[in-house]
């Protein structure tokens, strides 16, 4: 591999001057929409002026809350995404939203739109939506999202909301990336989604049971906290209810999320943002060593490869043999 | 770290005794069902007896088609499943099935159970269902699932489907050890589900619009068609419809499977299941590198974080500056 494709393509050339770049953070500081949309824009493209914007947007960062939205399709995500913006606004606080958007190269992004939010929040200057692409195949976070979040950050918005669509590594990297994680269930969603909220589980600070007014609610409540009871190394888990069409159990939620953002908030923010970068290096490092793993056909990895399959050695011990070369 | 947590634990002991095996392998080869349990058994815990039980089976192993299930929750998968059994039973094949499992640790494994098919085939040995938790905590292919493949094949089944509820790691997981792959849809899933697919398009050498009697299906396909049509690099991915329930388009689905699997014959039993564990090995590097990464503070990570966060390089050039050493 040369060099050239190991620095990846030159960055876009961006329409944003250097010298303008002042003037765009004072008018983003104001709350200026168009501000933040365009410096939103040079960040999610990384063009040739985001670095200089985002060193001149450093003075602002730290005051953010970020909590990551996440769980299975049909737990209605985007409605109580919709009301927790209702009740913050309703509480004069303000909003930014990252929908992640799994959708892939090949289909050309951003499937999600912005849908009711857009229509609702569009002449209200305290809140943004902006939908990433994903990257990878079966959808992960986008690096421009920690990118997007010191903008909204920097823009002054109290919460900034992470949203994915529930799917792969998406819900995997907003759990590392945010402060507080929301996994979000409801009644009667069948055994699939019964198997896939075990897993979801683990990276929970605070499970909600939506569609609270459904029949099963109160079951799915039950059976989440019989699941939590049998892990009890961790500090408890709250678990709420939820209707987000009526907004009923939602001044909870954003009390708790704020809560819990405080506990994590000792750290600094200088530590929990290296936290977000760290994470999307561990995953570079581990995409790489991966397709290496994959892609290098030679005696070593074949003898390795022959002796997991007897059973001889863990794929883990394998792969250390081979690491530690 | 030192050398005993590096081979880890050891194995469980066996109550399957050395000098028993050829005999175990005999009545697994005559298709006997509690021999097979037995041996996927052994293989699952990787217990003392699996390394000669597995040198055992070597000479058996090649036959055996791969074929992986995946696709969103309510797609149907399950019953599709038990459908490719009953059209494959029916032409006189046998199936071997193995049920990816994403429930973690903590909540106590197999949440999935067998349900229906269980019953359906206990009294036809010509199916065998076993079920696997998966490891790690958004769910994946517990390393296991490549030996209980072996058993199943040495024991003659002319046809392997992996079957996982289509959440996360696991789908991915499934798509790399499968021969064939085939990604399940169905129409009515939502916004969430659409993006879904997406993602799981590219994986696809077969995609399946399932209830194809309901409203909307037709619909589907040409969506599906119409995302496809936009990936001209690869062979054309067959779309069929079937309708699970009914038994519609199982027959067409099942050849399709079929000669999808002779094409990719051609690389031989070994390369395939050489294949395998080779992901399996790329995967425990990809992790304990990941690991590495997030875990260690120091201030050479602490510098490319800052890095990263400026937007200066990105996480893939930061990844190969930290690998580089």
């Amino acid at each position: 591999m040369d060099d050239v494709t190991q620095l990846g393509p030159p960055p876009p050339r961006s329409t944003l001057k250097l010298e303008a770049i002042p003037d765009l953070v004072h008018r983003l500081r104001a709350g200026e929409r168009r501000a933040i949309a365009a410096a939103v824009t040079e960040l999610e493209k990384l063009s040739t002026s985001a670095p200089p914007l985002l060193e001149a947007l450093q003075p602002y960062l730290g005051k953010a809350l970020v909590v990551g939205f996440t769980g299975p399709p049909g737990a209605g995500k985007s409605t109580l995404v919709n009301s927790v913006i209702s009740h913050v606004r309703s509480q004069g606080g303000t909003v930014g939203v990252i929908a992640v958007d799994p959708s892939s190269p090949i289909s050309g992004g951003a499937i999600l739109g912005d849908r009711i939010r857009m229509t609702a929040a569009l002449d209200d200057d305290g809140v943004f939506v902006r939908s990433l692409a994903s990257r990878g195949y079966l959808g992960g976070l986008s690096p421009a999202a920690v990118r997007v979040i010191d903008a909204l950050d920097a823009a002054g918005f109290d919460l900034i909301l992470l949203e994915t669509v529930g799917t792969g590594q998406s819900e995997m990297d907003v759990a590392e990336v945010a402060d507080v994680r929301v996994v979000i269930s409801a009644p009667g969603l069948g055994d699939d989604i019964q198997a896939m909220k075990s897993g979801l589980l683990e990276i929970a600070d605070i499970l909600v049971v939506n569609k609270g007014d459904r029949e099963g609610a109160e079951l799915t409540l039950q059976q989440l906290l019989g699941a939590l009871s049998i892990r009890s190394m961790r500090t408890p888990v709250p678990v709420l209810k939820t209707t987000a069409t009526t907004g009923e159990g939602v001044p909870e939620l954003v009390k708790t999320m704020q809560e819990i953002g405080q506990r994590g908030a000792g750290a600094g923010p200088m530590a929990r943002r290296r936290r977000r970068a760290r994470y999307l290096i561990a995953r570079a490092a581990a995409d790489i060593v991966a397709r290496r793993v994959k892609e290098d056909s030679n005696r070593e990895i074949d003898g390795l490869s022959d002796e997991v399959l007897s059973g001889r050695v863990s794929p883990d011990v394998a792969a250390r043999k081979l690491l530690s070369k």
